[in-house]
């Protein structure tokens, strides 16, 4: 067995939701809603699997849906991408992260992380054979500073892999840090691996503004995004890969070792739901943050300390003040004793672990949320 | 980029299924059925789309599918699984093997392969670390003989990859082969990673054996499946991973790293196709062998010399015989000039390729395969 796989535990999201099934918790630890998703998008599948081809489509996704790809992103946040050899279909975001980390790094390779992080962001680094060079991003704000990039790039940074916005911290990086971070791509000839499947699930007439957009960056930028996240459908894992065709050619190979291809009806609905215009993901925005401002306001009232949440369907909460030091025993208790589950926020961490942060997934029913605020009363 | 995926060309299947999409011609390369795919087994899965579960399912698959697998393999090969620790769903059988490569090998393992291959092998085991080992099976017969094997297992070899029923060789490995495999298995403590996606397709009373039901390889087999080939829905993308609980362990890990979960909704109608009775399976079967025959017999009254098929979609040309000696030049031929894609056999060898049989597709209508004899017609 190899041990960089072999030796890690299964993934605090899906421990904590198998807690949850088992215990009747109400689970707002991984980030999935719990209304059914968009019941136009769902039609066009079930039209799909029922009349449409089932059979292998292109390797690089559906011809129709890389047009939508393009289109949406030209629309939205002025990306000009050539679908037929900028964009491609994946199996999910993380089947894109994991190809683009095989694809870039060569042993040896240094890649920048940014301490909170996805945890398959570093096993799948060190699988690749890339050498981990972390930057700690500190609570509240979660700044890119100028001395924290120079100590982690080098002449051997080959790729620096931002999300924005940042799961689990809620934030959305500044203009300034991106502009920052873009300038260390340049100087290093480094790639920017940008995980932003959160980039529609900004809040307060907030706008994402993707990495690639910035001076220089189009063509060292590998874009991933998520229609699961997008159209609240997490489990249909089909994500989207964009980057110039210099880069995509060796990303397109390591698609076609790790799954080939998506399955072209969840493609189809997706092609659809793309075209969707700007109300529909303003509604949508509106919904999650009415949504964020409920329990936010729920748990205030009960008299837990909130962090702010800018983005991504989360919310954190300092446990500091109720005298806690242990993210882990608490979130244990939570969902044991009190029937919630959450996200102790210390798996995000790799070496420098921040102790007192738990994180709440608010994107669900309001009578969700209200049944785990009363789960939660008399805690504070 | 990484030389092991960025120098390797787009897959043939691909490449073909494109030109023939292109120039109009009848696709018989790239391994699908033409055919819609059984209409109950597509209800379920739209019925699941529009009322069913959207979200993250377990990461390690549907509890009814797990148990569905299960109980398909007791019944039909005798194995002994459980469903909660020794099957696993993936995004498609080339996830499987991906990720039973990542979670295997360490740099400098050696590997035992066979060719021909499945292109996708060589590049998964390099960029692995795996070093490779190569055992040229020889046409007609494809076998296991002591010698080929004596020379290619060594103390290092941690793991051999079978693939039975073996495409594009449309041969099912004989007990005495897998016994001997087996034995070379337990001799050097090997696992076996057993790709075993063409088992239910196999003729003329044929029985696939699993290489894991052979003495001592229930401990060191991991036994791929796949929904796709299974049930002719090969756009799905559901594979199924089966293996003792001390490999099952890695193996979750990786799944967790490459693509986490697969699509809900094609998970349960997988789920209702597995428990279909022995008669669906047998006729399944009993069409596919009609489609050979009537394409077989097609070309040999066109004066084509073809080998036997006794599993898989494919049949294979001898064109030795046609004064051919350069599959790839006669594959762009009959695809450009006289409209039939098929897949020239060289490309499923690594380094010693045999370069006169062509393989056919034959799952498919047959108005398809009589338009293809039609266009064949003059060239033999
Ligand atoms: C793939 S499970 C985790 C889902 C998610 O993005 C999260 O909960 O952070
Ligand atoms: C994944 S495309 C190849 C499909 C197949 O198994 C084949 O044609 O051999």
């Amino acid at each position: 067995m190899n041990p960089i796989f072999a030796d890690l535990p299964t993934t605090v999201f899906e421990v904590m939701s198998a807690l949850a099934r088992e215990t009747g918790a109400v689970n707002l630890g991984q980030g999935f809603p719990d209304d059914p998703g968009p019941a136009d998008v769902r039609a066009k599948a079930a039209e799909a699997v029922v009349e449409g081809w089932n059979q292998y489509p292109p390797m690089m996704g559906l011809p129709e849906l890389r047009r939508g790809i393009a289109h949406h992103y030209a629309r939205w946040q002025g990306l000009d991408l050539d679908p037929d050899t900028e964009v491609m279909v994946t199996s999910g975001a993380t089947e894109a992260l994991a190809g683009a980390l095989m694809a870039l790094i060569e042993p040896g390779d240094e890649v920048v992380l940014f301490e909170p992080m996805y945890d398959a962001y570093l096993p799948l680094v060190r699988r690749a054979g890339g050498v981990p060079r972390f930057v700690t991003l500190t609570p509240p704000h979660f700044r890119l500073t100028e001395e924290a990039l120079s100590a982690a790039f080098s002449p051997r940074t080959k790729v620096v892999l931002l999300n924005n916005p940042l799961n689990p911290a809620a934030t959305v990086f500044p203009d300034e840090d991106l502009e920052r971070l873009a300038g260390f791509c340049r100087r290093y000839d480094a790639i920017a691996l940008c995980d932003e499947v959160w980039e529609h699930v900004v809040f307060d007439g907030r706008r994402h503004r993707p990495l690639m957009a910035f001076p220089g960056m189009r063509e060292r930028t590998v874009k991933i995004g998520s229609a699961g996240k997008i159209f609240s459908l997490t489990g249909w894992k089909v994500g989207f890969v964009m980057a110039a065709p210099s880069l995509m050619r060796g990303l397109a190979k390591a698609h076609q070792f790790l799954t080939f291809t998506t399955p072209p009806n969840l493609q189809a609905a997706v092609a659809y739901g793309l075209a969707k215009d700007d109300a529909y993901f303003e509604g949508m925005r509106a919904d999650f943050a009415r949504a964020r401002d409920r329990f936010a306001s729920g748990l205030t009232d009960l008299g837990f300390s909130v962090l702010p949440s800018a983005g991504t369907y989360f919310l954190n909460l300092d446990i500091a003040p109720l005298g806690e030091s242990d993210d882990v025993a608490f979130c244990e208790r939570l969902v044991r004793r009190h029937g919630v589950a959450a996200i102790p926020v210390s798996a995000f961490y790799a070496h420098r672990p921040v102790r007192t942060i738990v994180r709440f997934c608010f994107a669900k029913r309001d009578d969700t949320l209200d049944r785990a605020l009363e789960r939660l009363r008399g805690l504070a």
